[in-house]
């Protein structure tokens, strides 16, 4: 049974909305603070919650890894592990596989690969990818197991890429079966090219799945690329599903994806900034570290309703980074995902006003200026 | 003005009550989490004092360094810039100048040294000191200048040492003068020596202070010698003033000290642990990296009340410990300061219930059994 997904608002392309999950709403469009190993890095979950989040993102192939699916299914699943209780997507394992592991073989079959951790054997399938993803962490999404298409590549590579995917796909569906409160995305591959992104969204579609996901895309191809494939794309997956973009990005990538139609994001931007001195804000990210900072006696940003953002000058953030202090990391992590959430807030209101656009141009006007 | 010091309960050498200062009331005997450099280390201010914490220490010679004591009064004191807005005790920078720098030069007016983190060379004396906690930092309570007797050392070298500490502790108390809302404790040294003990504090408190630490212990001289030494000091200390032991400890040695007549601790024992991988318990102390807690369900310690305690499995913070993952620290630093004041709330009933042996013979039993 698929989630409810209720479009509230549209201005232009751009939508906004709730995905209604048995664990809590999503108001969409979404940013998925990214829990790589079941946790979001220096943060407790009250405090990504109190940022604003609805949902994080967990990493099939980390928690496989360490401390392994079979283990946290024994302690209650992956919720009751990290002790958050709102929704969960994870994804298949597919992209960090091929990124991180050791000597990945990859088949029609699946991979074979070795843990980048202590170079242990592992098979991961679709069937096994949906096996943990399901059954073992309960994720409230889960994702296709798929193959990330590298880039740059061929138009010959990026299809025979695609269509491996696609079998991936069916396989996902398959093993997945029927679930209550479970969901399952499909995910749209084709690398830069038009054609393929036609033929790959419209077979996804045809197979059928609670959502849609933009993948191979955040690999290099660059901002103006990235724009472009997502000019045609979202036009190719039905309108009443959620899109989702994965592995995106900075505030610009994020509102102008927006823009062209894509309703849920993740990124590990806004928490590896923070553990690098960096606070994101409308004029960019500013690294702390920085010498203007130290006898600055404004808070981070007063207008973000985080106690990160509000409580603490960034002349003491500039001595925490310089110290090393583990609280540098906590406050800027923080603070960014607050900056985030804030940034989608907007986000969401700017469309039910009809008013994305002068947003979108403000950030980019921001952007350009730079920090005051 | 001395701050009022109301006893209000006994049990022994033991005692409870509440020393009253203008940022608050701190519930003795107490325990000041250590923040070395204007936070403790990987907890924001709110975990400090929800887990029961009345004050903070901090160290004058890190914040000297950096920031820099002028940088910080600028930006409003070490209250606004840490945002700990209760009561602060500084130490005088006279142990750390000696243990931390490089090149450090004595002289009868004050210590010539070398920063470790950049080799600037600074001068601290007993009036730069007294400056720099009470003029700039904005302490509640500052510590007179002194020289922490190393050991082992010779009677005739504590005894010059001694005298050291006193000369410098009459001219920290001139450099002080009178304050309204401002306290000086001075410091009773003497080594692991009875008779310069006592001529230590007959000096100490003929020259007169609002509070009395005993220095110079915790320096590798061992749990038997440190009860020793505190089987006999504190009566040399007026009974209306508190008593404060500097760097302990150890739960264990904190009961042990406590019912020799000690009100006031400090130690980086639970905030260094927490980094470590361990959790204090009645029990000793646990490292939850060890395999026996890789499925273990159970929360840290279900009877203490802290998140960080109660609301996560051990598998998890096993798990998050073998990943390094920056919550590890977070959520063990946090348990283990909430451990620490937890303990010192019940020692405080104890001496009310005039239980507090029993308290004491439970500790030492339990750590001598070890983690159920």
């Amino acid at each position: 049974m698929s989630f409810a997904f209720d479009i509230i608002g549209t201005d232009g392309k751009a939508r906004t909305g709730v995905l209604r999950t048995s664990r809590g709403d999503i108001r969409t469009p979404a940013f998925m603070p990214v829990g790589t190993a079941g946790t979001v890095k220096a943060l407790t979950m009250d405090q990504v919650k109190g940022a604003g989040s609805d949902i994080i993102l967990g990493n099939t192939y980390h928690l496989m890894l360490r401390p392994g699916a079979e283990r946290i299914h024994n302690l209650g699943g992956l919720h009751k592990f990290s002790t958050w209780q709102g929704p969960i997507l994870t994804d298949s394992g597919g992209f960090q596989v091929f990124s991180l592991s050791q000597l990945a073989k990859k088949s029609e079959q699946g991979v074979i690969f070795q843990s980048h951790i202590d170079g242990s054997s592992h098979n991961l399938t679709a069937e096994r990818s949906i096996e943990i993803q399901a059954d073992l962490l309960g994720a409230d999404i889960s994702m296709q197991f798929d193959e990330c298409t590298e880039h740059p590549v061929t138009h010959d590579a990026a299809q025979a890429s695609m269509g491996l995917s696609l079998r991936w796909g069916e396989r996902s569906k398959t093993a997945f079966g029927t679930r209550q409160s479970q969901n399952l995305f499909g995910i749209v591959q084709g690398s830069t090219y038009a054609d393929l992104r036609e033929q790959s969204a419209a077979e996804v579609v045809k197979q059928g799945f609670d959502g849609y996901a933009i993948g191979g895309l955040a690999v290099g191809e660059g901002f103006e690329a990235m724009c472009e494939v997502l000019n045609y794309t979202p036009d190719f997956l039905p309108v009443n599903r959620p899109r989702y973009l994965m592995g995106v990005g900075r505030p610009l990538d994020i509102i102008e994806s927006v823009v062209r139609g894509v309703d849920m994001f993740d990124c590990v931007m806004p928490t590896r900034a923070g553990r690098h001195g960096q606070a994101w804000s409308d004029y960019g990210a500013f690294n702390l570290k920085n010498a203007r900072f130290r006898d600055d006696p404004l808070p981070l940003l007063a207008e973000i309703d985080c106690p990160a953002s509000q409580d603490y000058c960034r002349a003491y953030i500039h001595h925490l980074v310089k110290c090393n202090e583990p609280l540098a990391a906590i406050l800027l992590s923080w603070h960014n995902i607050s900056y985030y959430q804030n940034l989608m807030a907007r986000i969401r209101s700017a469309i039910l006003a009809g008013k994305l656009d002068d947003l979108r141009l403000e950030l980019i006007e921001k952007t350009t200026i730079g920090l005051p």
